[in-house]
This record gives structure tokens, sequence and C-alpha cells, in this order.
């Protein structure tokens, strides 16, 4: 049985505001009818649009605000300015307990402050990450941190891990999430002392996930693993180098098709081949940052993208806060730390 | 008018040795006449194959020996032991200025270790890089360092840029080859503070190359830098990662062209668009890794692949040699450090 969850969404996030925030919560509704909605952000501009989706309307509440975080305002500036503005309500309502996840298309540093001001880390969580949803030949997989900081301790990569497993359980429902530690092919390579002492922390902690060691690059989009850890600034560089091939790749594809008489005609009649695969090279599909690490759920949708992108973003902020996530990862937390503590008092 | 050129090839290096070397070279020398090799390893596995290929045989010598580096042994050992191996020599031959490139399709670790105790570091440089191929949507762009180290400095990234634009200026044949700096998007990540000060020195130093400040992962393949700068950890992740998306892709495409009886046929009309595409994506196509930095040129190539893809890697080595580029990087590095040093001699 559904568990009944409320989603406080910042209305005015992201390129389009209102207008794709609101049907994409429609959108999220007709697959997840436990759902309930806090919209916060300028009436003015939402209750028409609301007005339009009246099954939307009978599960939702209107937070009226007319301050706004811009998209290219600094997260600093944010934080000095941005105190009653959408995005700060919105996570203000998880942090009160009126909302169990918030989702927002704003700005993504500004968005990242403001849930650590507001949220605060978890006991136990040196630095939240942010986890992105990676499309694998077989599903899915997490890949953590795609860019909340740069570099990262072997403690806090053994953190990662914990976060991500525990995102793994909710969205695969998988008891023990399979994790590799993303590393690279060269052997000699000098440095990476702290993903090696992951490695050794990873192996010898018995946390309640099956680690698999390390990976490599190639072996993400593979489904190797359920969690992929990495430290922010190659976790990053990954995420947007697959999203530019996956691109590339598509624009060699449509060229090659575009070529001869032959191959048009040869790509008319399997279109409904292109279809499946442009559907599971959509975008929209896959659509949703989550912050780990804070004492509550926030997840961040693309800017730019449309209703069904954003209802992406709205079901992954469902799924994480139906699953009893948080609680879950508290008690792993406490364990590998409890652990640490005895295994390996010097990296404490 | 081309030059001559000699490479030394190390015959018994790869999965395949002789059996992919000779006919790889074989395929090399036809597009480029100018050349002439040495290959070094067992004589009696390399002559019967040479034996079958006159006139590859008419300009080539074998420097024999049977000592080979094993393909996973560690560069530590491979540097104890590897002295008089087919890998050894064909460095050495370069050293020696019998041959102006090595090519290896061996074990990377070894060859790194091995090229940097036998030619060393040029004059200027702290850290050799290896830099990569990148297919573009425009061409071809280059990557480094893509592993032979994790982590750089600011002078090192800065290093790694004029190396770079040297190698673009005998591969792209442009003399102010633009440069980008990969970076993450996030704005408010703390860290990274080695590419900010590579940053401010690449902008501020008046090189013989068009800096364009910071990419990102997503830019690489969209060819709008001829020469992408990054510490080795992401890059190696990056380089991976692409490799690992373009398998996924061709592996969506494949299933989804086999779903229906219309879409077979719709594909087997537009095979001709189909192998062009499979062409465009062949990783034999770009094959080789070049080690920039040294006093001499060593190209990586695959260690799987074929006598097509080691063409491609002796392609490389062919014209990297025949461009005068280390002759130019060396002058570059001079005036750079030469700058630097009045410039901001703190960085130093």
């Amino acid at each position: 049985m559904a568990q009944p969850r409320t989603l406080a969404l910042d209305a005015m996030g992201g390129d389009h505001g209102p207008e794709v925030v609101i049907p994409g919560a429609a959108l999220s509704l007709e697959r997840h009818p436990a759902l309930s909605f806090i919209f916060v952000g300028d009436e003015v501009r939402i209750a028409p649009i609301l007005a339009g989706h009246p099954a939307l309307a009978a599960r939702s509440r209107v937070v009226h605000t007319t301050q706004v975080v811009a998209m290219h305002e600094k997260p600093s500036q944010a934080l000095r300015r941005g105190k009653g503005s959408s995005m700060w309500l919105a996570l203000e309502a998880v942090q009160k307990g009126e909302a169990h996840a918030a989702v927002s298309a704003g700005n993504t540093g500004a968005l990242m402050a403001m849930a650590k001001l507001i949220l605060r880390p978890m006991k136990g969580i040196e630095r939240p990450a942010i986890a992105a949803l990676w499309p694998t030949i077989t599903a899915e997989c997490i890949v953590l941190d795609v860019g909340a900081n740069i570099g990262a301790t072997a403690r806090q990569l053994s953190e990662f891990a914990l976060m991500g497993a525990a995102m793994a359980r909710a969205l695969f429902h998988v008891e023990q999430p399979t994790v590799g530690l993303l590393n690279v092919g060269v052997e000699d390579v000098k440095g990476a002392e702290e993903v090696k002492e992951a490695n050794a922390l990873l192996k010898g902690a018995e946390l309640p996930l099956d680690y698999r060691g390390f990976i490599e690059g190639n072996e993400i989009g593979q489904g190797k693993v359920d969690v992929v850890v990495v430290e922010g600034f190659a976790g990053n560089i990954a995420l947007k180098t697959a999203e530019g091939t996956a691109k590339q790749i598509g624009m060699y594809l449509k060229d090659a098709m575009m070529r001869t008489w032959l191959s048009r005609l040869g790509a008319l009649l399997a279109r409904g081949g292109f279809k499946v695969l442009k559907e599971k090279m959509d975008p929209r599909r896959v659509n949703g940052g989550t912050f780990l690490g804070l004492n509550g759920i926030a997840v961040k949708s693309h800017g730019g993208t449309d209703a069904l992108g954003f209802a992406s973003a709205v079901d992954l902020g469902y799924e994480m806060s139906e699953s009893g996530l948080l609680e879950r990862l508290a008690s792993d937390l406490e364990t590998f730390h409890h652990r640490l503590g005895t295994v390996s008092p010097a990296s404490h």
C-alpha cells in the first residue's frame, strides 16, 4: 500500500517556472495517487495553471511568495538574499516536517547551499553529495558525488558508498546493493591514495552493502554495480562526458541516416526502432540529482526540462521519501562509524 | 615533400605481438611511403611474417631479443627486469637517435615508466602526460592527461596546455590551437584551486595558443577546442566513460533495430548509413595514447587492437615525428617558464 507523501515544489525554479512545474506534478500524481503537493511561489502565476488541473488542485496547496532565486545568482548571494524565496520555503517545509521532500529546478549551487543550511548534514556525514541516476544497459545505477564537492577523503568516499547504497535500496529494492569505487586503469599511477584507502575501508568494514572493488569509467554504463562512488570533480566530468557522448552519437546517427535515399527509406521503415532508441536515450526519463546526507530529501531537476522531465524528478522525490531511506541511513552510518572507531581510529 | 622517418616498433607488445604489429606497419607504410621500421623482438617469430610483406621488409630491419615485458607486469618489476626487452630496446632506439618515435601495444604502466627513464622528461616539464585523440562532431581533439599521473598543479596543467598545443600543431596544422581547461559546472564548488590558478596562468601568460577558458565534459565531443587540459584521474575517467557510453548506445541501437521485422528491414535498407556510423565510431580509427613531455616520442597502442588499429598508432607516431614538435615545444616551454618567472614567481 503506497503511503501518502507530501512534496514541496519550488514552483518558480527552472527556465519555465510554474508552466512546467505544475503540469509535471500532475503527470507524477497520475502515477503516484498517494502524492499531495505544496507549491511555493507566486500564486498569481500558480493559480490559473493549477486551475487547469483539477485533480492536482484537489491535492495541493499554495504557499505564496514573490521572492525568487535567480538562475545565475551566486550561492553566497542566494543565501544572503534568498530567505523567504520559493526555493528557501520549499526546503523549510521539509525541515518543519510539512513535506517529505523538496523538488526544485532552480540554481543548483543555491539549492545545495540552502539545503545544507536548512536541512543540515546528518550526524556522521562530513559532506553531503549529489547523486545522479545513470542509465545502464540493464537498468540504472546511482553515481555519486557528481559535483557537490571537489575531492574526498577515504572516509568521505566510504560515506558516499553508504549513502548511495541507501538510495539504491530505496529505488531498486535490493537489500545489499552492489557498490564499486571508480578508479583509473593505469596501474602505476601515483596518487589517488584516498581511493586506495577507501577501498581498504570498504573491504574491511562489513557494511550493509556488497562491495565489488574498483571499477573503471567504461563499466558504469554496463550496469556492473548499483552504486558508483567517486569524488565530485571526476564524477561531474564523467556525467557530463557521458551526456555529451550520447548527444554526439545521436548526431552521427542522424547524419548517417540522411546520407542516401536508401538509408532514408530504411530509417523510415525502422522508425519504430528509432523511437524506442530515442525514448531510451531521452534525458527527461532520468532527471534529477538527489542531495544525499542531509536531514531531509531534496531533488534538483534540470533547469531547462519540460513537464515530462520535471515529473521524473517528482517521481524520484516520491520514491526516495516513501522508502524510509533517511532512518535506515542514519543507523547504517552509526554502525559504520562505530566500526571505524574500533577498526581504524587513525582514519577517524 | 614527406620526410623519411624511422619508427621503432615493439614487435612483441599487445595481445597478438608480431601477427598484428607487422601487418599494421605494412598498412601504415602504404599511407606513408617515407617510413622505415625497426622491429624489435623475437626474429624467429618476426621473420616469417615480415617475409609475407616484401615492400615492408625492404624498408625494415629487425633487432633481435627474446625478452618481453608481460602485459600484467608491474611497472616497477618491468623496470627492474625489463632491460633488454623489446619495449626497452624500441625506446632506446629513439634515445640513441636511430628512430624518430617508438610505438608499443604493450603494458601501459611499464611503457610509461621505461619511457620516463630512457627518454627523460624535457627541460621545463615537471610531469609528462598521456594525450589521447578524441573524436568530435567536427573532427578530433586532443585530451591530456588521460592517466600518466593523478592530480596536477596549476603549473603542470599549464605545461599540459603547451604540450597539447604542440601536438595539435603537429596533427591539425593550426598555428594557434584552441585550448580549454576541463572544469565542473557547479559554481559553488570548493576546491579545484589548481584549476582556477591554471586558468589565471593560461590567461595571463601570452602563450602560443588560443586559450578559451573552462569547458565542461559535455563539450569535449562538440569540438569546441583543439586541446582539452585536465589532470590524469578525471581525464582517464572521462575517456573511459566516453568509450563505455559509445558502446552502450551501440548496443541500444542494435536492440532497437532487432525489435520488429519492419525495423529489421529498415536497418537492412539503411545498412550503408549504419556502415558509415560504424566506421565513424570504430575505436581502431583513433588508436594511440601519446606520451608527451619526454625527449622523444612514444605512442601506446591499445593492447587488444588488430592490424588496422595498430596502423593508426603507427600513423600517429609518424605524424608526430614528422612535425618538429619536440623542438618547437622546447622553445615554447622556455618562453613560458621565462614569463612565469617574471609574471608570477609564487607559482614557480
